[in-house]
């Protein structure tokens, strides 16, 4: 039997500028794109970890213009495509223009995963000016299979070239993955894709389960650099897929050294999972809200991990952190009322 | 319905022995155990990285005796019960006597997967001092689920309470553990652990595998440390499962302090996946390969890679270190005809 081909998107050069607080040069952003280029990874994503548009006050500015990036990359990259992620709302069709006038090839255009209408423009401009488009969605644990599935629908009709689911928070265990994935593979004509996060230890299993169910795009970044507790890592992804009979067509021994030689000098701390990013996971949060809740506790004299699952259960997305006040409030009450009872 | 109780062993004084080189000091131990005491952890196992009796020039020298550790830690804990690691031909019944009157209340007898009868005499002098004794079967990955089942089973017959299969090399993907636990299940009377390695990214998916294939007792570590690229970090696996619906008796935010505040600070490197410890996985290997690998490697001009997965392939264990060469030498010899013809 022929082995199923996956097609392995590196995103080290966009997730993984969070984690290295947006500071790639130039000279790196080559080194790390002729390196994945050569082991044979489907597309390369780079752009600020907010996608691009992204360098700002509100979401930390990049040392370096990511088009600069983006250019230096281009001169390096034969076989794989050059990607850039684009958050309707930070990165504008202005933004994209310039991005494909500079080689970029793939846009991931990445909304809340009840959003997909705000990206409907952007999924045809792009196909317009001759790219590929993905329709990305975003915080997939808040969203059950069903409204995934007419999401993503919304992005099908307007012309993607495949879904991506994302744990954004790190948030699913593979049966949630597995449940979401299938049902979509049985509903869109497109291809699926999916992008982990490691907050719960389980990149590298949720990816398989994607792959298990019918995914064939999986993202993974090298040392699993990326926000929270990172992403899939890439070089372990690429050998279990391996060890598990897909065909990724990656040089595993490559995107090992890659990993280890050219991505890991760069970093400036290890990817693990610390409280902060098991938090996050736990509570299936964005990691903006840490800081307003840490405020909020010391405010309200209650264990942030209390609010920040609180949080989660009121599924409160990015954009909301003015309500953590609130829900602090709201907690202190309680345990006030507890107390007295 | 009621919650499945699991019961959580932790081993960071054990098999995260390895990852300080040996190093813990007295106060060390006493501090984590008596943390691990207080978030609810079931067993709280102290030895050489090898067992009692590993501190040696072979396995490498303890700082303080691991009798002294055990001393420290027996002071201590209250709640959790004391255990220890013995290897047969590592260890031996005196310093398991020696180990029991310093405190210690279970013993887990290790053999390699396909030699339980060599620990028989091990778990009925641990039943007869009135300790808990438990079938430790390694490197599972290279036993088929009925030579577990077999071998499990001269465990029991011996006496051992229950019976825990190691994933020693970090080579097992869910499924593999899935067959092995469940076949297990069905076929002795006595509770079944599990104790994963993080080699291939998938310490904590397996572990949950274990659990719903019906393993009751599961280790892990403070932040994963462990030998190679580290056990099951245990913070995150009574968050994964308290978030499954499971009865860890886990405090986890207490967790997440021990890992955090008392274990993190005694790291000596941050517990990752790097290429080496990567391709240990990878091959199925034991990491006591890596410098002969490297060694034959350079003589025979080949990369240490393609080595240590032959080595796996050829299911070489623990004392076949001299074996390296010749498999070296045989895999020079094919790649010279390959290059020939």
């Amino acid at each position: 039997m022929e082995k199923q081909k996956i097609n392995i998107v590196d995103t080290t050069l966009r997730d993984g500028s969070h984690a290295v607080s947006h500071s790639f040069t130039t000279k790196e952003a080559e080194d790390i794109a002729e390196g994945l280029d050569k082991i044979g990874v489907s597309i390369i994503e780079i752009s600020h970890g907010d996608g691009i548009g992204g360098s700002s006050i509100n979401y930390g500015f990049s040392k370096v213009p990511e088009m600069e990036l983006i250019k230096g990359a281009r001169k390096k990259i034969n076989n794989a495509k050059l990607g850039v992620l684009l958050l309707p709302g930070v990165g504008t069709i202005e933004d994209l223009e310039e991005a494909r006038r500079n080689g970029a090839e793939v846009v991931r255009v990445a909304t809340h995963v009840s959003e997909a209408d705000i990206g409907i423009q952007h999924i045809k401009y792009a196909k317009k000016m001759g790219m590929k488009a993905v329709g990305f969605l975003m915080m997939c644990h808040m969203g059950s299979s069903e409204l995934i599935v007419e999401q993503a629908k919304i992005f099908e009709d307007s012309g993607a070239d495949y879904i991506n689911v994302a744990d954004s928070a790190g948030h699913m265990v593979p049966d949630d993955v597995r449940e979401r994935i299938s049902l979509l593979k049985k509903s869109i004509n497109i291809p699926i894709g999916f992008h982990a996060h490691n907050n719960l230890g389980l990149a590298i299993a949720n990816s398989i389960a994607a792959v298990e169910e019918g995914a064939t795009y999986i993202d993974g970044t090298c040392r699993g650099l990326g926000a929270g507790a990172g992403n899939a890592q890439l070089e372990v992804l690429a050998a279990v897929l391996n060890r598990l009979g897909y065909d990724t067509g990656i040089d595993i021994y490559g995107a090992m050294d890659v990993a280890e030689d050219i991505v890991e000098p760069i970093m400036q701390r290890p990817q693990v999972i610390n409280t902060a990013s098991l938090m996050l996971g736990y509570a299936g949060v964005y990691s903006s809200f840490l800081l307003h809740t840490y405020r909020a506790a010391e405010k309200f004299k209650l264990n942030p991990r209390d609010i920040l699952v609180e949080l989660g259960r009121r599924k409160m997305v990015g954009g909301q952190e003015d309500m953590i006040v609130d829900v602090a409030f709201s907690l202190a009450q309680k345990k006030k009322e507890t107390a007295h009872s």
